[in-house]
């Protein structure tokens, strides 16, 4: 079986290429061939053989470049991020909307030609939700965007839904919770925050938090994301029905509890490098984030997250430590 | 102020031109400018004065022609129909997403030349809807359409919120329930029947009910899609926020309903020329359709629609009579 990684030089794509690295089967075949893309060139994690493709989606002919070999497995994880679809209108949507419906059609035009039905597995987001909110969000709520990316993902959700119910390709959207603890160096999402508070002091090092303790969000680990992605790619996809996107399971948590959970696991020195410098700008961006949802259907068709931030601590440490 | 009307041939597109023909001011200001434009040739009411235009809105470069005279007010009804899109892929999507697309690319690169925001008022569909349903759908359930159609009017819902949001216009998009009493000869689309077991039988002719009396539908008459219309152009569209699709009022009855109203308001020899044919593929098709809404955001905006089966009657007898 041939895997394709678009989006492979992205953080959930280096992790989901180390998992496969580690555990050959995970995706319950064998893989015979691997590509790798993104608009920069991917590394190839040791143990891995891949052929590499350093291509931007939106350009005329990548697409087609991408499904002419026919890879049986489609991860596409590609995209530009939040804050530079919502800055550079023209590009997002040329990236996020165009690149991937160019993706859809080479591989309807690719199945015109012969037979083929690959199985996609599409990076969504909770950015397709705006609010107002309810409480807990359920599955059936709206997907109202308040940002082009978000815009341009819910787009994508719709597309691939329709060409899923004609048998074009066999598509699911996982639309990921915030990935806590985030490794690597601080950023500057406007989402940064969450994981710089229990990275860096657990490093020794001082993070700044910009926000009232009491604000809540969702998250996962980067191994639950993986698995999300595992799942996707392995489970009986006639059980999704014709709704292919899935919130994904995730913790509901105030950072408050993340801090509880650092003192924890750390100890009073490692909460005391919390620096608490409030920033009215992420307080109002991250005030009008999802707070929580009730990931019923995902749950049901496997997919599973932690159930505590001293889990989400724990899996940091023995990935990243 | 220059009026464009995209669709401007079809049934709704007529009958909103017609009001304005009796009232020049009925979107309340004056209309010194008025452009009919359709894939084919619109007919130009007795008592106004219009350009026309033949034009496919999916051809590059007629979108651009439509805005160059910069419309202030643009109704934009023109689709390729549910059937079509649906037996016709390519075709559904390069004219109702492409060719929409280029319309609001049209007026947001007319906009960066010079200082640019119209109005626009989108006709939308209940196809964005997808069962399963709960029994009365609210404003903030999930738009997940079965249908290529109903994709392509989700996924242009999504562009309207976006560009209107980012300032590119001013745009509504209206989810119009099923019209009824529908003039003219009875159609083959499979909602036909609705309109056909009154309209045919108050002419003295037969008419054929392909479900069971039970059925349950969303209704409004075409009066009612004209003022869901004329209230789009007219209204205060800060009162919206940022949702900016909105499911129209409706009446939700039954077959049964339809049927006592006509008795009531033509006899029984009039409700004797239904005539009951099954008909297994059209009683599939309507299972899957919404029946009742809670359109409480539309009706708190100043939309209102009938809410009996004798008014929709009484209606159509004085419209088409």
């Amino acid at each position: 079986m041939h895997i394709l990684v678009i989006g492979a030089a992205g953080m959930v794509g280096r992790k989901l290429l180390q998992r496969l690295a580690k555990e050959p089967e995970v995706f319950g075949f064998e893989v015979t061939e691997l590509t790798l893309a993104d608009a920069i060139a991917p590394a190839v994690p040791e143990g891995l053989v891949a052929r590499r493709m350093t291509v931007d989606l939106s350009e005329p002919g990548n697409a087609e470049k991408l499904i002419e070999e026919r890879p049986d497995l489609i991860f596409h994880l590609a995209a530009v991020v939040s804050g530079e679809a919502e800055a550079d209108f023209e590009k997002g949507y040329a990236v996020n909307l165009d690149g991937t419906r160019a993706l859809f059609e080479a591989i309807r035009r690719e199945a015109m030609r012969e037979p083929y039905c690959p199985r996609l597995v599409f990076a969504s987001s909770l950015a397709v939700f705006g609010e107002p909110f309810p409480e807990r969000i359920e599955d059936d709520f709206l997907t109202a965007p308040l940002t082009s990316y978000g815009t341009q993902k819910a787009i994508t959700e719709l597309l691939l839904a329709d060409y899923t119910r004609k048998g074009i390709f066999d598509g699911i959207g996982l639309r990921l919770p915030t990935i806590c603890v985030r490794p690597g160096a601080p950023n500057k999402a406007a989402s940064g925050f969450f994981s710089n508070i229990l990275r860096e002091p657990l490093k020794g090092e001082e993070a700044v938090l910009p926000v009232a303790d009491s604000v809540r969000h969702w998250f996962a680990s980067p191994r639950a994301a993986v698995g999300f992605f595992v799942q996707a790619a392995r489970m009986e996809t006639a059980r999704i029905g014709p709704r292919r996107s899935l919130t994904m399971p995730g913790l509901s948590a105030t950072v408050a509890e993340e801090i509880e959970a650092l003192r924890r696991v750390a100890g009073e020195a490692a909460v005391k490098l919390i620096r608490r410098e409030p920033d009215p700008v992420i307080q109002k961006i991250v005030e009008g984030w999802p707070k929580n949802f009730d990931a019923r259907r995902a749950a049901a068709l496997g997919f599973a997250a932690e159930s505590s931030f001293d889990d989400i601590i724990r899996i940091h440490l023995e990935d990243e430590g």
